[in-house]
């Protein structure tokens, strides 16, 4: 069973453990063609590596990212693509701690009921360094949607942290850049960053949104019933490590709404395309995409590596207490950004290809 | 490709339209030797049945189920299952004025764009009806379930009609049958009796939102990474018609929590085996259950076929407006009540088989 | 596990008993806006249908095919096509003798020793009445290549009926549809006749080799390395009922065959595509197709159902017996010709989605 | 799609070309707790390693394998297993002459026609070398097998060079390793000896087939109609390069026998578990296992790199004459043997662990 792989064509499994010699990704169903190098993928690594602000874990990797197999002269040629980043900053003995503790809130003790073993340096699996697979497979996805469909771009940045919401009378795009949370109004930037000070001071840690926007996809995307495009969002935002929730356009709050309210009018536009007078439905009418913006927020839970005792059990049984120590994140929502669009980036190739395979040119005209 | 299907070793394939002669599910994979008759399943179709209050669609069916195959002498033989419900009350005259026009909020256009061609009798393949094919899926899922995994249970009720929701303190769960929302607060009940009344007279619609929860599930059910419990469960949701969000135990507010409190406290249990101080996680953590109660919520948007003028475009791209006549749900959110736990049923059972042939007796005990 | 499905985007899930109400298929995956209706797959339905010579079993059914869904107006909708086809013609008497013995050579015993229950009426699942479901797929996949493919033909025969083979320099293609075999020489016709008479007098039955070949499939179908067009072929035909050999163009006399013999040299043709100088490849290279007819070849072994008496056990593990009386089919491998080409029809199908989803118009030209 | 993977629960997905970085097999859904380590999984690789005899290819490469995850402390865990082998010796500079030159019989020309882009450095993705990370796998999968089918075996042994066969009077197990053909018949190891040194001294290369059989597997692995275990091994080796045709039990020579001849009798054996006559069927019976020797066979074609002159076209369209130099092997049939073997562990194992999760114990006894 390929339960370490999502993707129906452009079909990527990940692979490796926070502290084994290497992970990676596989990467099978990539069009033949396109352009594509290291360099390339590593830009987006870049920005999901750690300790580059003092809010994201102090673990220090360069995350190098090695083509293995898959591209020749430049260009992927159809085969697999493995993409591998070696495990150089390990530092196994931050974990001698818990090895027969179960942290709280953490796949400790679900990994050990299901398997019988775990590999406990770091989280083993479950460690938020598997996400850095995701990273590059969606750098190399993303390679491919700038080659097939030229003008969808794909944004994240975060509207919520702890308590803190943006405000979006004040989202500016142009800010996401411009700060270490990829929050898109500076002034909710600004309080974060005294509030996430004060909470790795004391050692806690602390839950957060992201939000990501694709514009320019084009209408068609998806199917009817369970190869939903937001069905197979909402599974990959889910797989993201410590995610709680995924809301689609209006999301939760579509349950407050009427159905004249939520109703998203239709015009014709000036370019012979439908434009609508709202966008309740973030871009996805009966799983299939409307040419709108596709809209996805996550809700990531704070991480359970905490300096704040708390009491749990240890593999025999035994009452105690835990604290973890060891260079975590205070919110590992931060990072979470990048992940989410490396998913939403393979999520829109593997539906394009899908497309085109199942319809080819036999898709309706309005007007 | 499998757009249509859904689980891994317990595989459901629904088809038909609403209107089409029939509509059903494929179930490939179910155990051999389960005790199974039409009449079991019927009794779960029948708790989905349009027509049983004022507050559901009119549309009257027996949705009476028919066991074509993979069922001798009263027990499954391992064989594919097909269920097939006949449509007999179809009036396809109701939908003559929605043949050129796009509902806003509806499948209509997206249908088009993509296919080139749709059956606007009642939705199609979009319609609610296809969630009758779930159900029944569901019931024999049920079935196994009782053989395979005792003590298991699951029930879903509602949590919100519109921007009401329920009061937790309130919560009786002997309630939940007695009113036709499935609601297990009595109070709310009755409150959302005059606000739905408002509504249909007013010919509008309203969201919901849905709660399920399993209880008794083993530890151990699930996987990382991309096949955790919690994203077939997020996936399974998000494919039911008219679902805009999905959140696990502490869902879209683990956002708003610290790390200090969103962690579940492990001691030791009398049974010898782990309890916590509270669920959080919604009894899964790193995609694998811990054995608590599984806890599901999904967002239902409101129905678009409403009475309310809305304005549209034709297929030809011409302004207009549109009125959805017809026999339709003021609130599709409480049908969604028995699909839903139809849904996670076949979730549990597919990961309880899952587990059995990947990991036999090999999980870890604690103590 | 789809264990009762194939395919990859073209993917059909078959259903049904030899006596149950009903069996068929589901099909997922069908292009929309392919014209078809009852009738056109019924045609391939009467190739199959048995009682048509006294070569083939009396069991007499019209074997009459309805679409349950997805064709909407005459055409595919790109939603599920749902093919059924009741059983009429059942007659459960004759078969008590055999509830509770196993026929050497025959599923029985496996069926009960996996599953623990089997439905021994005329074998079940495992009856060839299975592959009706089969070829009504096929005519399905037929009408979708007539449009996609339009040059495309596939076409079946018999080459061997117990060790008597036809000769090469005697085909005829012309002969096919002249006599009960498919057979393209008609002195071998001839001949079986008089040898297959005597067998069925005889109450024996005997072994088989279908050919199949495919003209005008465009180069580029299939991939590497385990999603091969002949790994597929190769798969989809032994899948078929009572198959135990499988060959692609030169198939197991490529062992004798030296390279330089072996190799088909490569030429342009006066249309600027390679023409070749032999076919031992049997159209296929590397798992792709070359452009060249398409030649699969599968063996079918004799019936188990026989008139001559065999020893064998109980369930109970008592020796006996058994003789099967009953409408039973001299040389299955008759029947076989429609159903290999049906199994064709779905994997070159599925095949050329493949191809448009991942390719698009990426392929190399040649000149 | 995973158009590079195979298995259902043990699935295998292998990556990498001839002459890039490295090739490897990521593995997912090996049950954890097994024990493992390189040297495990180096014995098999040693076993296909080219250049231990003159008989095949003199590249040379130390294959040397490497665990890169899923393994913690000497057992596996549960999660992907990276296995990857460092291609050292690749001489890019031989492959220069057929850069714009199609090999006849090879896939040259297939590669450019779909994928308009190829990796022409030793066959890229087609090459042999692609089937050390099979055996990799299959590595993996006999330690699996060693611990949860204690009993089974799989050998593989050529039966055929050319067109010499091994006389079945005179088979010896205990031969197998005493000859570089992996022979059971010491008369026909040392026929071929001088009939391969023939060729190999003309350029020229030849055909084979092997046979593969495995021992001591349980009754009940696999599934009807197209999960069959005959269908997954049929697959299996049909996608091994250069395989061109695939046998169960009698194969293709099944056609010729009478349903009399053909059925295997079966009778109570000393053990209370069912003994057979004969094994006609190759073990398998409606696609599932008796308990009786699985046995399959397959035939590979003589390589096309040969130093014959063969006419061809180049890239433009050209005629022109190949004579492939480099390394390459008489018989590519011999480095099949362990290449069989290992597509035999992975599909074995996989179908146990499918047998495991779908039927638990509810398998039938007989007696």
């Amino acid at each position: 069973m390929s339960l370490n792989s999502f993707g129906h064509l452009f079909r990527v499994t990940t692979w490796g453990e926070s502290h084994g010699p290497a992970l990676g990704a596989t990467v099978d169903g990539c069009p033949p063609g396109i352009e594509i190098d290291a360099g390339a993928i590593q830009h987006w690594l870049d920005r999901r590596k750690p300790g580059q602000s003092r809010f994201t874990t102090q673990r220090r990797e360069p995350d190098a990212v090695q083509i293995l197999s898959g591209v020749f002269e430049g260009r992927t040629t159809g085969t697999p693509v493995q993409l591998m980043i070696e495990n150089t900053d390990q530092r196994s003995r931050d974990y001698s701690d818990i090895m027969d503790k179960f942290r709280p809130g953490h796949a400790d003790i679900t990994y050990w009921q299901k398997y019988g073993i775990r590999d406990y340096r770091g989280g083993g699996r479950s460690s938020a360094r598997e996400t850095a697979a995701r990273v590059a497979a969606g750098g190399l996805a993303r390679a491919a949607l700038a080659r097939l469909a030229p003008g969808l771009t794909i944004r994240g940045y975060m509207v919520q942290v702890g308590p803190h919401r943006i405000d979006r009378a004040r989202f500016d795009a142009g800010q996401i850049e411009q700060n270490p949370f990829w929050c898109p109004d500076a002034q909710a930037a600004a309080d974060w960053t005294g509030y996430l000070d004060g909470l790795r001071k004391s050692g806690n840690s602390v839950g957060a949104v992201v939000e990501l926007v694709a514009s320019g996809a084009p209408a068609g995307l998806g199917a009817p019933v369970y190869g939903k495009l937001d069905t197979d969002l909402a599974a990959a935002m889910m797989s993201i490590n410590a995610v709680k929730g995924v809301e689609i356009g209006e999301g939760m709050s579509a349950a407050a709404l009427t159905g004249e309210d939520n109703a998203d009018e239709i015009f014709m536009g000036n370019d012979g395309t439908p434009v609508y007078s709202s966008n309740h439905a973030g871009g996805i009418l009966g799983g299939i995409s409307t040419g709108q913006d596709i809209v996805v927020r996550f809700a990531v839970k704070p991480t359970s590596s905490i300096l704040r005792p708390r009491r749990t059990i240890t593999k025999s049984g035994e009452a105690t207490e835990i604290i973890t120590r060891g260079r975590h994140d205070p919110c590992v929502g931060i990072r979470a950004v990048p992940v989410g669009e490396a998913m939403m980036a393979c999520i829109l190739l593997d539906h394009l290809l899908l497309h085109r395979g199942q319809i080819g040119d036999a898709g309706g005209r309005i007007g």
